[in-house]
């Protein structure tokens, strides 16, 4: 049976989704529970790789199981083996031949900025501090320029294991909540530090300068990688 | 000239408010970094001396200070000598004779209670997770029998410090938000413990029940004392 596991962790505490030898991940205390909950399984998928810091509120993963508890009780019997910075907050049966990563439609993502002038404890490792006035305005005007086909060479590390950088942004767009401001994008697929360096990018960029790092230039013309503890994995979509 | 601080702090790693040799408090931090910023200052008091894993999002302090910077410039030189889990986030300059505790009118406490069946990384350790179905109408009945005066004495500690058990309460609700509920109450002061003990009577109290134990009764009659990592003291009232 092929199950389907959504996701929510803390990144502060994993070196990222991937398992590594001597260092604690998501995927190594995911692999610990379901090693005590399924008596036999394979194939772990999941729809993002997260690096390390990056929190996530729906990471999608998949594998298939022989055995243990029904999909309807999965959920409960893996948040009873994992620590409390990952949860598993829905488990379902999914069809045969689902696959995580290749059966995902799109990502969202969600970059949390705090902007009040004084730092807030609660907000410590879960947003990017930047107490500096920021336009809103202009943010929007640069949000609407990332919908559509661009090359996004300019926002992915030069040593790239990338082949193709043309990604298919959906949608995005910034949200004030009070003194937090978040971008949600939303795209086929993302490269590597893609959402990192277009905030760090947009936090000083203008339009027409912005407009100009979507069609394919080098590295150094954007902007810094923002910190990884602002990013959040959202959700992630399937047919 | 006396200084009014706002303080923000995650309750998570403090032995509470008060210092204690040997202890990470709130106090004890706060009394580093003053020693940083002020050549001298004195008569530090606090609104409320709230318990170890208690948070507070409007905690007020105050002292007596001569030198170091003025009002304006006190958080930020305040806040670059603490660490991120305790902030403040407002300082101003108080009228001689205010005092943070002896001045305050009222204080506003919220506990929050996670109600979603699987538990949150991101809630761990900042509200109670409770995944059984709470009656939000219920809750509302018992939050508006508090407001009045009423003899608290079941819902604080046997071992008392206090000599009077009457409080005034001025306000009290639950609010939802999603999967998040919160009880606000505010009142003139608080016995120890009685937010905590309420909630944890709340959780199963019916009204005619809850009812009588607001009019001194003893304290095994009222329910078990929610954990401190729920609470959040929310704001100090001044004339």
């Amino acid at each position: 049976m092929i199950h389907r596991l959504t996701l929510e962790y803390d990144g502060t505490g994993f070196s990222g989704w991937a398992a590594q030898p001597g260092r604690r991940t998501v995927e190594g205390e995911l692999r610990a529970a379901l090693d005590a909950v399924f008596p036999s399984w394979d194939g772990l998928a999941v729809a993002g790789r997260t690096d390390a810091g990056v929190h996530a509120r729906g990471q999608v993963a998949s594998l298939s199981a022989a055995g243990g508890p029904p999909a309807a009780r999965a959920a409960e019997a893996l948040n009873a083996e994992l620590p409390d910075d990952v949860a598993v907050v829905a488990a379902e049966e999914a069809p045969e031949g689902f696959h995580a990563r290749f059966s995902a439609r799109s990502r969202t993502y969600r970059y949390r900025i705090w902007t009040r002038r004084t730092p807030s404890p609660f907000e410590a490792r879960r947003a990017l501090w930047h107490p500096r006035p920021l336009d809103d305005e202009r943010l929007a005007a640069l949000a609407a320029l990332l919908p559509g086909e661009h090359d996004f060479r300019a926002f992915t590390p030069t040593d790239t294991q990338h082949d193709v950088f043309l990604r298919a942004v959906l949608d995005a767009r910034w949200e004030r909540d009070g003194d937090a401001l978040g971008l949600w994008i939303t795209a086929d697929s993302f490269l590597r530090h893609m959402v990192r360096t277009l905030v760090g990018t947009m936090l000083d960029a203008e339009p027409e300068r912005f407009a100009c790092l979507l069609e394919g230039r080098p590295r150094s013309e954007a902007g810094r990688t923002a910190p990884p503890w602002g990013l959040y994995l959202e959700r992630v979509a399937y047919d």
